[in-house]
């Protein structure tokens, strides 16, 4: 089964890699660009076929390593 | 507008951060997982409001900055 986990930084949170992204495509032209946010894509591939305990195994796997639920938010998709 | 680009490596190329995540799930106790691919996820807030200019920006965005398409692969989702 694949999963597919994104990792954005809470609204509030500084994102300089965004910013960085943002000066660099105002610098080649690009100049309608009001916002840039950088998240983290993660895509699992998993064993079994029982989606609630995927999704089970995926919140713990967010909570434990994948994402900082300090300055981050998650979300899960199952493919 | 919003819009979401999501880079991931192609198929066949090395990822060691993805490599990295899958041993430390494993280590965690989390076994079940076969694969793990990490990849960028990067929002956009763009002015205006025709949306078949801004997918071409966006197209023009990744050839030029966010992507590196020899190795990766980029897909664009207005939102």
């Amino acid at each position: 089964m694949k999963a597919r986990v994104t990792v954005t930084l809470k609204n509030g949170v500084l994102d300089p890699q965004g910013k960085a992204i943002q000066h660099a495509l105002s610098s080649l032209g690009f100049d309608g660009v009001d916002d840039v946010r950088q998240g983290k894509l993660i895509e699992l591939e998993l064993q079994g076929r029982d989606r609630e305990q995927a999704k089970a195994d995926l919140v713990a796997m967010c909570e434990k390593l994948l994402a900082n639920t300090v300055i981050e938010n998650y979300s899960i998709e199952l493919v």
